[in-house]
């Protein structure tokens, strides 16, 4: 038995057999070939055993997920078949006497380049597909086993180096129980996937790989952040029991959907969720959501070939508004550029995209853009209790400018006969340290502040969190960002504006005792943090909080934060 | 007549003839030729005219500027008629019926790309040579007129898009009299290096370049940031006027060599130097400098194609301390990463290199580089003032691990009977949002801070400095940068500890008063501008900064800060 501690990542107990998902290493090598026939035939053979695996695949995703997963594979087959692709390889295989596989890998990545070099949604989504069934070519040339883990069609915990995004898109609900991945923290993009998708998951445990191999009996315990390898009878009875329990705990949470949040002293803060989408909101509801704290409207903007027209957007906005019944929602504005691109806007490239030309910044200078979406965002304010937010605010001139604009074109529509509602709070993100550090100032001129963490922490330690060389100086608990966040909340409370926090700092039981010490009114997080949250808190003493704030105010490091929070529970 | 006005870059009048530094579009274009022995006859006569002209600018540049400069052009004939570009190129002419230009452009670029992949230093300064040849050999293949900064005779002021590094370091100083640029700040490359070579210039005009032409009569106002072209009589008598005056005004300055530097009411305040190699100490002490507040060891990293030996470093540190006679050396350990490359590191590409494994994090990782380096200044210091600083320190923990590293080497030297200073003080530079946030905590462990502008401006805005797009929010006057430099300052002096500043913003006029205001105990900055600082700081009383301070502390945006500035002036 081996147990491997890494980031709890995402709640709840998994036990299953290991499914390893690798990537293989292709090393393709240039081979003069003597015959090429049968180097062709070779070719041939691998092609055919490629597509009787993609018919299977398709076949079987068709049944158990459905037509929408099924058609990746269906627009796989036809790259596989398209004389485009093939007839190249096969002639520099003849006339180059070269081997296939180095003929294929040469063919292919001249093709997915030009892909991804076009500018367009579609096409770069063609270079990830050709780049899958290249893979699966080589997968049989070189004699390398591979298994997609959209062919996972058995109760299994994935463990990997990392899961990207086409990994997460492929994964089954129904069977991946759990995972556990090499690299990664909080708020990368496996563990946010993996909250949204309620799975638990254990991240950042450097050696899970080369500790485990395919079949072996895993733990997941995401509660706590660890892993077994081939536990002992003892522990896998453990963690059942761990397992039946934490069920009963969140049967006792769902108690607490309709309830308010309210800490053992009385005092009441409201718990939102963060969302991308329309279709988000039943999950809000369901978790007892008392609002939407982030609405990020990227996804709107993204997985298209142009910008989203004003209707578009209209009808997004009033069906999120509508669906929440009158509970408040806050948008966000475009918060595009930085690490989120969209190939039809055809940014410049730049050298430190997070510190570039993004959100605000872009919509202040690309105003058919922002007006668009503020038309929108007023036309869609009547249907519902609307709050308005724009990201990375870093001085005063920019939030001026930016209202400027929303009051421009609220004049346009009411001129126009359309109604809009006189109740909208303008509020900005507080993510750049500037911003926090002159709080006082801007809570003269905004309604509500948001403090969005994830960027905060990254700007003000410096520290990239993408990057895996210093994410060890992403510390949501160092004083210094405590403080910061104390700025912004003392300097909102004066001038008697709200704050809220919509980081994924929000939703972690470490955080929260600290935050509502520091006074935060409002905590925006994952729908399915929501009732933990609601019964942490109940337990709590604002009180009480407020002193253990004040300690950890006063700390050195992030290591005594967490310690003295620990030391509460106890 | 017209007046354009862009930043002041550097100080200065400076009245000439326009030169125009354009580097031309070549759009090469691939053609067929049908009389294949012409086209090569073609590209032999542009060898043969850059052969012409090289040898004659080689010549000159001998005779006026010395063996060191000529190098570079004796290696420019050498590519010049080396068989292994030329052959192939002609090779290409004659196999596939190529025009010249579109088949020199092919071979030299494959030749450059493979130099630039090959991670030595040495092969990509061969890189860049091979640029500058195969330019000129296009130029008369294109019929295209360029001509070289290096080559210039005459008095002029050069106009250019922007200077890049190559540029400058071909820059005949005796014959430009000062440059005006369409982009850049205070801070770019252009600037920084203007200020060094004490020629006036302007950046950031926008359109200078669409609004002169060669030959144009040009005056630089590198005081007030303005150009003007084609100025009229009176205008140019009134800024010959200017010219003279500001010549007594520096006659002035050099009066205040060897005094030190004490407000109208006594407070005494320490202007240092900022340096790069031991060869800048002469300018430190020509220009009254009182110490070196930030050694730059970068340089000796780069340029060579292996890390520098200790004995390499000791040498250099010891120079300096020497040179300096006792006065303090601030000496800032290895700062490489971020923008700054050290192609034999062999570091992996980062998507925002300024929020990633830079200077102490890098380190703290690489002790074998970090450990080399302190041993060279501890051996180092006995022969001076040495006092050791830390870059890009973000937490404490951070600050306390590289002090262990450097006792454990301070105990190694000692017991290998080698002889170390008791007096060294150890710091670290406040460049990073958390540590000013922090900076009380940190006072109680460190012997002085040096606040970094440049880096802290562009963290606390979250904005890239080399990124025109954003390059707005590069602000030193915004209120929530004065209000972190205050933080530090006071946290500091509680403990008892000095604070410098050694960014761009400690030797700008406008940030003296108010820095003078907050407290700041030492200045460093260009060595060129020590003496107009001191020059102003013996004219203003500290008693008045800090109300002017004050008063800047609660002020909403950039603006309102430098008209306040501006209105005690006035």
């Amino acid at each position: 038995m081996l147990k491997i501690s890494g980031i709890a990542a995402s709640a709840g107990i998994a036990i299953a057999r290991a499914f390893i998902l690798e990537h293989p290493n292709y090393a393709v090598e240039r081979r003069a070939v003597g015959d090429v026939e049968a180097e062709i035939a070779r070719l041939d053979a691998a092609l055919a055993q490629s597509q009787t695996e993609l018919e299977s695949i398709k076949e079987k995703t068709l049944q158990e997920l459905g037509e929408k997963k099924a058609e990746i594979f269906a627009s796989h087959l036809l790259i596989l078949n398209d004389p485009e692709l093939i007839d190249p390889v096969k002639a520099k295989i003849r006339d180059e006497q070269l081997n296939a596989d180095y003929a294929l890998n040469e063919v292919a990545t001249q093709f997915i380049s030009m892909f991804e070099n076009m500018k367009s949604a579609y096409l770069q989504e063609r270079a990830s597909d050709m780049r899958d069934v290249t893979k699966r070519i080589l997968n049989h040339l070189l004699g390398v086993h591979f298994v997609s883990p959209a062919e996972i069609a058995e109760e299994t915990i994935v463990l990997a180096e990392d899961l990207t995004p086409s990994d997460t898109a492929q994964l089954n609900r129904e069977f991946v129980k759990g995972f556990a991945t090499n690299i990664g923290g909080r708020t990368s993009h496996s563990a946010i996937m993996a909250r949204s998708l309620e799975i638990p998951a254990v991240v950042g445990t450097k050696n899970i790989l080369s500790q485990a191999k395919s079949g072996d009996l895993i733990i997941v315990d995401g509660l706590d952040g660890h892993v077994f390898v081939n536990p002992t009878e003892e522990i896998v009875a453990e963690y059942r029991a761990k397992q039946v329990a934490y069920d009963k705990q969140r049967e006792e949470w769902r108690k607490l959907r309709g309830e308010a949040t309210v800490s053992v002293d009385g005092v009441h803060v409201e718990l939102a969720a963060n969302i991308g989408t329309p279709n988000d909101v039943a999950g809000v509801l369901d978790n007892g959501g008392e609002g939407v704290g982030l609405y990020r409207t990227e996804f709107l903007y993204m997985g298209r070939d142009k910008l989203p027209s004003e209707e578009v957007q209209y009808t997004a906005y009033k069906t999120v508004l509508e669906r929440m019944e009158g509970k408040p929602v806050v948008v966000r504005t475009l918060d595009i550029g930085g690490d989120k691109e969209l190939p039809y806007l055809d940014l410049p490239k730049e050298m430190n995209p997070f510190l570039g030309f993004r959100a605000i910044r872009l919509c202040l200078d690309r105003q058919d853009i922002f007006r668009t979406q503020l038309r929108a965002l007023l036309r869609a304010s009547v249907h519902g209790n609307l709050r308005i937010m724009f990201p990375m605010i870093a001085t005063l001139n920019e939030f001026r400018e930016a209202k400027a604009v929303l009051l421009e074109e609220k004049e346009k529509l009411v001129t126009e006969g359309v109604s809009v509602s006189e109740e909208i709070q303008l509020g900005i993100m507080v993510e750049i340290p500037s911003t926090a550090v002159l709080a006082d100032q801007f809570a003269k001129e905004v309604d509500f502040f948001s403090i969005g963490t994830n960027d905060l922490i990254q700007y003000t330690m410096a520290a990239d969190r993408m990057n895996e060389r210093v994410s060890y100086l992403y510390q949501p608990y160092n004083p210094s960002i405590l403080r910061l966040v104390k700025m912004v909340i003392d300097a909102a409370h004066r001038e008697g504006r709200w704050v809220g926090m919509c980081g994924e700092m929000a939703g972690d039981t470490t955080a929260i005792p600290l935050l509502l010490g520091l006074g935060l009114d409002e905590f925006s997080m994952s729908a399915t943090s929501i009732l933990p949250a609601r019964s942490q808190i109940s337990k709590l003493s604002r009180a009480d909080m407020e002193k253990l704030a004040t300690k950890a105010l006063d700390m050195q490091t992030a290591e005594q934060v967490v310690e003295l929070v620990q030391s509460i529970e106890g």
